[in-house]
């Protein structure tokens, strides 16, 4: 095991057992890295700005929810820091309780909010009369749960945190979609920008000059025009005033790829605010269908061709 | 006050002095409607479509954290419902204790998640070290407080909820954004649509054909070759995959409208799933600038003009 | 054969043996109608303005030179005249003289501007020097060159001209391009709309409302948006001052067709000027790929839609 | 006067007194330059290619008939030429005879097939009866009647024309729109690219990569999301077959600006042939109106904020 001096932090959503523990395991194992548990998403990207962490592991889109509001804000605003690399993690539930409860003894059920939100049609059909009681994650629901003191009599937490915390589970598969995801980012600070790999994925904030639909076409053509295609586009209001829209956006290629930096050009002519959050590999390794006139050689061949009708000036 | 029997019955969310209430006294009084507290947004849309109630009251956007995830999957998918009215609610954040506690003895936090979120930079200065606790609503977690048995010192609430339960006020003004307003509709069972007022809303769910940058664009040209615009449009994850999405959609106009009419065809041609949710009036009562072409005239001097240039089939 | 009387009247740009009378044969025989050639094509349209004849052939369009202005520009102004029919008559020329006259002789060669324009490569290469001696009609040329007093030796004809006028091939093939067509339009008074066979075309005359890239822009997307495709468009300029451009339009699909109908709808509510100028066969018979959603029982569908979700007025 | 040897030549569609000569004239004057009369526009342009003079006078666009496409034909083919500087000429039309010829006596009416088309609504009323005798020019018909040998008895020239051959005016003021113009264009051997002046055109030749209507719109979006307006759009077939169209444009700015290059880089990338044909200084020295993320500072910036996102590669 390297040093504790040696070993990279990584600030995270804890307590052990969290999804996010799960995403964090894929980048680096206890052995060789620091695991710092955080209250929360924003306290884990915080971690990383005051240099108190190395990375961040952090939920940012959610399958059946969508983008992690807490995530996505923390990283629009403040400090720039820079997404290196994603991971992805089923989201699988059960219904545990302490050791001997039954199914019919259960009338008040804590989970994290999401995870309550994903297993809303389980819970209606099977515990129509529960009543949800908030935690801050689904390992914490767990945790409390074991300590015995709790009102609640059992938890929707993941099978690892009810192995975790020794409770038995009263009901296997609840989540209302199987096939469920979480999408996890692992998050540094900027200056370094993983390398191309021809599949890559660039993560973008904007806002638009203004909040007429056809604003949202102009910015939509920046991206369309240069062959681009995105694979996630988000919407969430801007904060000031109730119409005003930021955009989080997932484009696919790097900023080093012409077609991507071109887009970003026009971004950012156009829109009064753009953040770049970083290109990296994706996951699945699928490289995007790019037509023959925005691979880069086609861009270099266009730019050679202009530039050889525009004599250099007279005199220099 | 009319008998118990022929007041209207109004689902919303609960319990007394939550902002739900707030927007649901603007449109009935507690002497001219029976009040249906419910223990959430879900249950209150449930009660109108199960006829346990006839109007619901929901909130359905707030201009921090964006679209109601809870209400916007609600009305998207199920039996039929129909918005009916738009209210809106300024959001106002105390923080509250017992009587007698100081800022400094606060450790822990009730709320419901959103008001954490809404007050996280106040929160982050103030009471660093503090957990957050959460709670199903500011009320609930007021309501609680005042129980006294808690394991948190302090809740933050709307100072309506403060008097209510009794409780002292430990600092005001704490959202940290202070033009932060939450949008409310008021739900009924479909058949009855608003009269057009010349300043009206159409609320619309519409999934896309495909997840390419190409298949949002054609959507939004639908609107936009009518001269319709968007007042809000939203994304959310349909849930089956990550990368297919559900935009939610507020055009401005009434259905009864040509040019609505005619871009709402064009999305249910081209769209695998259009919901139509409602016209109804704006609150702000301000009528959308049309362009000549797409006035109502417009449209019937169009239609009438290519109809004198079809001559009927000979033979009738 | 019919009787004078009987037979309907043709007028086409004469004399004997234009390739207009060549298009002409494709509707009628000489036997079963009377030809009534004209010195040119706006002779032509307006003889079936006047009444003089009840329809004209006119050529509209050359794959070489484009449309033909002097057609365009009558139908678009002026009372309205009705596209019934397409012909095609492929372009083919030879160098033909008086009997006797060699290659190297030719100095002077007579024929119509646009028959010159089609073979202006084989001239620079074969009569460097050779001068071109403008005609009204290639038929003209021919006849002039027949009659012995020109000053030209040698005329650019069609082979069936040669014939009729007893000229001598002197060199065959001569037109630049060998699969020249020119296509060529039955007109007549409107009030008779061919049916719809499922493969038609719509002509139409479009001003844009401003000489904005952005309108031309508007303007095709009137058309995109419902699945309409142009098989031909061409500018030419209004005439008040340069900058404003009238489109020569050539849309798939029938006016009786939903799409097409919606189409011209729009671009009579945005453009200052449109006219139709009629829905007829293709002569080719190959109807339009036209996607589900543009179908006319789509547009049946969703305006079948729309309508339920308006309830009709109440008190009627 | 310079000497023969040193004066540039120039050659332009002759004989003395056309149009063009007076396009000529605004160029150079007779004593600073050698004129070089040529049969017509292809002869013109050929001679600056082979060397036998150093630029051509040429019209490209008149404001009723449209795009010569003589000329529009050669310049996209063979070898590049380059427009240096745009001129206007009004076009102004008198009925002229030899002395003592009255407008009852006129039967035939000789001018080049442009100019009659310019006065068809003058010469259907007044000379209802009158035959077109084409001719290579206004000039040249001026010439020929003069001649005193010709079997017409008026012709359509240029009051220039009138004097220059001593020809008596019959009617004055005979086109039909009063405020017709020619554009010509200064075109030399290309290397020599003229300075931007702020106020500039820029012309191309582009080929579309299809036939579809689709094709055209994403053609015009290179330009509009570079902010690049354009002032002309002609389209004119390939002539390969019918459906294929060539598209000859003037956008507004000059190739040594970044969104016109970059606008011409996007048409490179997409269409299988583009050819520039220049940048020159407007003749009326109006700017384009450009939105502030269009100008050449914008692009610069723009460019700065995605260098600085994208280290330089380690180990250079």
């Amino acid at each position: 095991m390297p040093s504790s001096q040696s070993r990279a932090r990584y600030a995270y959503l804890g307590p052990a057992g969290t999804f996010t523990e799960a995403a964090l395991r894929q980048v680096a194992s206890p052995e060789e890295a620091q695991y710092l548990p955080q209250a929360g998403v924003v306290a884990a990207l915080e971690a990383v700005r005051s240099g108190d962490a190395d990375f961040a592991v952090v939920p940012i889109e959610n399958s059946v929810e969508g983008g992690v509001s807490a995530t996505l804000d923390t990283l629009a605003g403040g400090e720039s820091l820079a997404l290196l690399r994603e991971m992805l993690v089923p989201v699988s539930f059960v219904l545990a309780g302490r050791p001997g409860t039954r199914l019919e003894d259960v009338r008040r059920v804590a989970t994290h909010p999401h995870a309550w939100a994903q297993c809303r049609r389980w819970t209606a059909r099977e515990l129509p009369e529960a009543v949800h009681v908030p935690a801050t994650s689904t390992a914490a629901a767990g945790a409390l749960l074991a300590e015995g003191t709790t009102q609640f009599e059992a938890a929707l937490v993941s099978p690892l945190t009810a192995d975790l915390y020794g409770l038995e589970t009263i009901a296997e598969h609840v989540a209302d979609t199987e096939s469920a995801v979480t999408r996890f980012v692992l998050v540094g600070r900027p200056g370094r920008l993983p390398e191309p790999t021809g599949a890559d994925k660039t993560t973008l904030v904007v806002h638009l000059p203004s909040n007429k639909a056809g604003a949202l076409l102009e910015m939509l053509e920046q991206f369309a025009v240069r062959g681009v295609n995105l694979s996630r586009i988000e919407s969430r209001p801007i904060g000031d005033s109730i119409g005003r829209y930021s955009f989080s956006i997932d484009a696919e290629g790097h900023i080093a790829e012409e077609r991507v930096a071109e887009a970003l050009m026009g971004l950012h002519r156009m829109c009064p605010f753009v953040k770049f959050l970083g290109s990296y590999p994706r996951l699945d390794g699928t490289p995007p269908e790019i037509w023959e006139g925005a691979s880069d050689e086609a861009f270099r061949e266009a730019r050679a061709w202009v530039t050889s009708l525009v004599p250099p000036p007279t005199g220099t």
